[in-house]
């Protein structure tokens, strides 16, 4: 595999970033939810941490029955087992990045991961 | 551990995420460089992959003595051996998310990682 790869991402409702940039170690996508929808399900993992960041816009998330606000700037982690929705807001779009990882995965980070 | 943590992110130089969300699967940083400046170093990792997002702005990125442009949009993923250096644009800032992950770690992911 090359040491890098790169893309440059526009404007779709949705794009995953796994196969496109051969990731490893993560799933990453990058959605959109038009002002008044949700994704059209609740879903859960059996593996996988859900770290979630907002581009744009404002809406709001289900997990186990709690309601929560959210809206550009904010980042959500949630656990494999918790059951969660997105919605737009019904007068606004959101755009946020998803971030798949395998929980506990990580062994070390930043310092004691790096090699200067 | 609650079953998800949520925090907002203001406009800080550089913001790691790890300990304030509680994330086992991935560290992510945001961080900006001012137009001029880069990273005062070079580095690699003994067994993350990176994962780069441009939020905003431009610059450039060398990786094992290749310099790639990059802007806002583009996302590129570097081996865990590769090594990196990001700079800002000599007259303009870059705003980049770095997501680290445990390479080779993900199992499932989407519909074959998903509980419905």
């Amino acid at each position: 595999m090359k040491n890098y790869s790169k893309i440059s991402i526009s404007e779709e409702v949705r794009i995953e970033l796994h196969d496109k940039l051969g990731l490893t170690g993560a799933e990453v996508s990058i959605n959109t939810l038009p002002a008044g929808t949700s994704v059209p399900f609740v879903h859960a993992h059996k593996l996988n941490e859900e770290i979630y960041a907002i581009l744009n816009g404002e809406g709001s998330v289900e997990i186990d029955g709690e309601k929560i606000a959210i809206k550009s700037g904010d980042w959500l982690r949630i656990s494999p087992s918790a059951k969660r929705q997105f919605f737009a807001a019904h007068d606004k779009a959101i755009k946020y990045i998803c971030i798949q990882v395998k929980a506990d995965s990580l062994i070390g980070y930043t310092q004691s991961d790096a090699i200067f």
